[in-house]
């Protein structure tokens, strides 16, 4: 593996943590990289009675003592609407790094093209946490703090004074915008920053279904659901 | 395919059903054994919002565009919660005819030691449908009329009446328990029928996704959860 | 479900297929819909030993007696690797119907856009089915012949002959670009006929799923993937 | 959460592999308990070229950009056939550590009862480690060398001599088995414990997607199937 040995060189030697990174970049983490992932790994692992852990508690219930496959299932709900931002963000810093220039021109350029067609910048914006996601700014302090923050984050802030500029008010970044900064500083391309939320959420979904099998939620919701919401037939799929 | 040419033996000479029947059980079907499958998958197809029909809608909203993901999620809760009833009754069944002898003292004994431990006979009894689940008598009465009405019916009517007997109260055959005695009928093995389960579900899921679409009924039964569950945090996972 | 009771007007009336029309277009199919609705189903329903199928299979074999996760996570391949053509096509056609105007002039400009692009149109070409793919005049034939030949398929003659002459060579229409065109004439929007794919892939999973039991198919080709494949660890993943 | 604020309390104070532990029990870990779960986590990781993860990459094949799929499915294959073995021997060891008494004699009771029943006690035995699955003593070592062996290890150790007198030969600890002692001896319960599996498994998956962008492995693995499995029709599905 990489050329070492997993039960003698890996296995003992490397937290879970670090084996991820090992896996996809071929060397060990610094402790500084480890911080950074460690925090960001935690930061997404655990949301409550989302959409995504409903997904997992309903598939849980109907099919006992398989609970991979209701963690497969509700892991494949992390998906565009959920993280498409974290690659988006990711894929505008990290083409800003490359492209080289001023890194103002580039952030007032994304901010306006993004403005000029409505459209909101990928990592900004949350729908509960206003004015401020408080998540941000944790992890940006984790990072520095870690000796991690690098030019993506640098980058991040100067296109959120973009945003704000441009859109005449202050506009959060949101965490999962943070963590596509931090992420493109700590080296990964985003192409596998989904993966990693993939992983994070993994570990909170094992706490909720266990949660499941003590409180049978599945169930209420799915009562409350045929109480409130009144099913009406889909108007009729009609080509031209 | 089974000595036949796909595009010219099969295709536009065979419905979909008879289809399905072609490729399990390598002949075309009598008109009626098509009559009878057709009764069941249309039975099992559509179920209002259940926890299967929000699985799809969960998913689908978190995953646009790949509408095959939403059906996949939400096909692997027809598990033995839903369908292992139907196995179950078909099991007992097809066993009971396989033995021989005299099938009411068959049923009896299956009545008495599902009673003795305490457990529902498999297809037997219904959360709503009391005293009767109208679906039953419904898809008898297809069989009867098709001609497709054999010794698995025949045995099933007989332990209605054992279980009866047995319980000191009537109790209904459930349209799953139905479907198990029609199949078994039509020749199909426990071990298919949850398949085909998924088979006729999968044509209801279309039609709720694109109902979905319009209604947005996810996002309102993610907030009926919220709103109305109390997330607890589950007590300690702690071995002995 | 539509104005109609599911168990006294629905089951016992309808085939399979005519209830997925009726659930997604609320009404009751003609005798031609129905007839290419089944065809097309058919047509798609059975691939062999595929990446769809053996997904399948690996999961029938990891997980046994939960035939549904089987099929469900194959069902999830068919993507838009596999489906995307259909809906691409019947976009092209449905738009082309909608703008009225020269539907010659209009195929023309498609066929020169994407040549400009170098892309193939979608529902155009095959890997396999040279020069033609012999599912494509079978449908059509079975279409014309039901009298279910509507103006999507006519517009798909004028298309292919602009295919042709904007390439120079012949290309075949293959089969999912048939039935791109077969549903659109039968009023089926692109959003709905990926759905349909997975409910025609659903009948044939049954089948692969009861072969492998059998056959024990997956551990034979994980053997060949061991000895064959040599699994280089992969580059770095490394961004700017 | 617990008591706790995810982004004051937690992030940046746990690990990955802390977090886990920490939504599962309700306290932090010993630095003793999180070198055994991040050892047993470490050493599940990667299998190279299995069943597993050809689906990740059968499914990553056919919905591009969508890792998420891909990662779902193939940890839905992380079933009893994979990861039984895990959750039986952790059963057997915690229910004879539950039951007070001789562990010699409880063991060579386990060890007797399998025999009689001609099944392998659920953690002994190894398809390819013959006569020693080299994982299982680095584990144990692991545990010792941090002060996290306990009563179920030590049980281990005897059941594994049991095993040995009533088959008359030596059988190995597999690593599923000793990862199911260890568990047991930092406190999960066998519920959990497929789960911590599927945590571990999602981790190698995003490198196997990485990898099998640059490589198209799946394709080949399709591609031999085709050359190699000569795929027959079932036998008939026919019930008696």
């Amino acid at each position: 593996m990489r050329g070492k040995d997993l039960v003698n060189d890996l296995v003992g030697h490397l937290t879970y943590t670090e084996m991820v990174f090992f896996l996809l970049r071929g060397r060990r983490p610094t402790g500084a990289e480890t911080r950074v992932l460690d925090a960001c790994l935690v930061m997404l692992m655990e949301h409550g009675l989302t959409l995504n852990t409903l997904v997992a508690r309903f598939v849980a219930s109907a099919v006992p003592n398989q609970v991979q496959v209701a963690m497969g299932a509700s892991l494949m709900t992390i998906g565009d609407a959920f993280m498409g931002t974290m690659e988006g963000c990711a894929r505008i810093l990290q083409a800003g790094i490359r492209a080289g220039g001023d890194p103002r021109a580039y952030c007032a350029d994304v901010a306006a093209r993004h403005r000029a067609e409505r459209k909101a910048v990928p990592g900004f914006g949350h729908r509960f946490h206003k004015p401020d996601d408080p998540r941000t700014p944790r992890l940006f302090a984790i990072a520095e703090q870690a000796g991690a923050a690098g030019p993506h984050l640098a980058m991040m802030r100067i296109l959120a004074e973009e945003v704000d500029r441009a859109a005449g008010k202050h506009i959060t970044i949101n965490a999962t915008g943070a963590i596509g900064a931090l992420f493109s500083d700590i080296g990964f391309t985003p192409e596998v920053m989904r993966g990693l939320a993939v992983v994070s959420r993994s570990g909170g979904l094992v706490a909720h279904i266990a949660e499941e099998r003590e409180s049978g939620a599945a169930r209420l919701v799915e009562k409350l659901a045929k109480q409130h919401i009144h099913y009406r037939d889909p108007p009729p799929d009609e080509a031209p």
